[in-house]
């Protein structure tokens, strides 16, 4: 069965599996209020788009919870306060603002004082995660029909149950066709700087008794050559209108590979991802992350003192590489609407 | 100016840098034996195609110091063995075995007693090394063509004065270019898994003087697209007749990302590195490394207990993909004949 990447603390704080600790160990955080739930996510204990949305829709209640006494205008003002906070720990990934959206939303709409606006918010951030669980399963089942039986899928960084507040995104088709007894084994790319392939997704795979390889990112374009990948199959942090969509560093160089190739690429996330607003890639706020993700591995120093780094955390693949779109609404093609 | 990777300790020993310990460390050894040299060679204390065939010859000469005292047969049967060993210490490099069919050869031709066939062997092993020294400074001269003043290349791996005798091969015109004056910056992919970008091609850079950037191995395609790259500038460790070539895993991808971004894609490599009894690069032997390369980043897991991982040293990028070979007798095409 797939983890639980996040649940509600006994005592209503945000209870998250300190995901930069993993495979190493495994520590559970309980993130009281909505300054260390964006802590959080800064620092990716908290990680993936749709479970960063979750966390900061969940981190909002918990942090709103001694604004309860407060008079009506207070209480909004603090939650549009901490919404903005939240809204900045992280850039790309658009399921964040479109969560915290949704939460002042039905602050605004909620009538009566603030005890009644705060329940309606945790009912809403349920209902976000509880969504979010229902998307993952319809992600799963809609992506079925790419995987056949004894398929080689190559899958990219970690868009799986720690991703998600369900099974995932692109590995959700990946654990149905599995749970149905369909052979599949899945090379996993270790997605360098932070790994979360090697450190997340064959952590996951394995819980979930999941064949899998893993592979550093070069060697991606060797085994597609030895025709030894069906399908590549990855997650998104925001898809443009135009159906360009943004994701973590190396996957745009998957899908070149996939296209010279010939090997079917798929783009797996729920239909939230879809930020409508932007017309394409070019527009994606793209995060820069610190060189020393980049030059320090483990607390050791892996490159020499004062060397230069870039290290941008996603990059953009423009929708022609793209077979399909894998979503809870079924594989689609762009453009993308709003509604 | 460029480090110096090996030379004779005053014993005669092989001294060398232990490239496993940079940048963290700057540990010399002495190699006093044709074992220790191999073993050397196996866990990449000294690595770099063409930096190993000098290695080997001169372990040949270490190894064989004792045995001038034994009588002739005795002295060919000991250079035989320990030939032997040290041709098998790695498989896919061919600078390797070329040098020891040269030094086995010489030792072969010499007339006389024992030590007049280690003096000869000893005054061959400077040779190679003088060779490659003056072969290092060929192709940094045929490659200046290709780097214009305010030229970005990017390479991969470790080309440079750490993997030669001299100023190396891909990084000979880089060098080159820097000392004439030219505005020349350099993007280093990382190299996973065991980072010979970060650790050595950008400290040997840093030492030079010469403006680098790291990457992870997994930002190079962002960058092509971004019309960040000039060129791309990769070694090479063996290349068959028909120019098909084995560089460093992830070469092959760099290729088809050049490809498709139009982007020239030179491999720059001694004429020794050719290979012309191999029609093409199916042919090549793959050096299948430990998963531990992978799954292990200095001293800690970096993966769970138990997961598979694949790590091919090498892959093989087809001729077709490559732009021209830098050599030391000009910039040429395939087909490559023996002479």
């Amino acid at each position: 069965m797939p983890i639980q990447a996040i649940s509600w603390s006994p005592s209503g704080a945000v209870r998250i599996i300190d995901q930069r600790a993993l495979p190493d160990a495994e520590i559970t955080r309980d993130l009281e209020s909505a300054e260390s739930v964006a802590e959080a996510i800064k620092q990716l204990q908290v990680r993936g788009a749709p479970l960063i949305g979750i966390a900061a829709a969940m981190g909002l209640v918990a942090g709103t919870r001694d604004l309860r006494s407060a008079p009506r205008q207070s209480f909004l003002a603090g939650v549009a306060q901490l919404s903005d906070l939240l809204a900045n720990a992280r850039p790309t990934a658009v399921n964040l603002r479109w969560a915290l959206h949704r939460m002042a939303d039905v602050a605004q709409a909620t009538l009566g004082e603030s005890p009644a606006i705060w329940e309606r918010l945790h009912a809403e951030a349920a209902a976000i995660w509880e969504e979010d669980r229902a998307m993952c399963r319809r992600i799963g089942e809609h992506g079925l029909t790419i995987l056949a039986d004894g398929a080689n899928v190559l899958t990219h960084c970690n868009t799986g149950a720690l991703a998600t507040g369900g099974i995932g995104t692109a590995l959700a088709p990946i654990y149905l066709a599995h749970e149905q007894g369909r052979r599949v084994h899945v090379y996993v790319d270790e997605t360098r700087p932070l790994l979360q392939g090697s450190r997340l997704t064959t952590w996951e795979l394995q819980h979930a008794g999941i064949p899998c390889t893993l592979i550093t990112d070069g060697a991606a374009a060797a085994l597609m050559r030895q025709t030894k990948v069906d399908v590549v199959l990855v997650g998104a942090d925001r898809i443009c209108a135009n159906g360009d969509f943004a994701n973590k560093i190396g996957t745009y160089g998957l899908a070149v590979l996939a296209r010279h190739h010939g090997v079917p690429f798929y783009c797996a996330a729920p239909w939230s991802t879809v930020d409508a607003s932007l017309a394409d890639g070019d527009l994606i706020p793209i995060e820069q992350r610190a060189a020393a993700e980049v030059t320090v591995m483990a607390g050791r120093p892996i490159a020499p003192d004062g060397v230069a780094a870039l290290n941008p955390a996603f990059d953009v693949t423009p929708a022609r590489y793209v077979t399909g779109f894998v979503t809870d609404r079924g594989i689609v093609q762009p453009p993308f609407s709003p509604t």
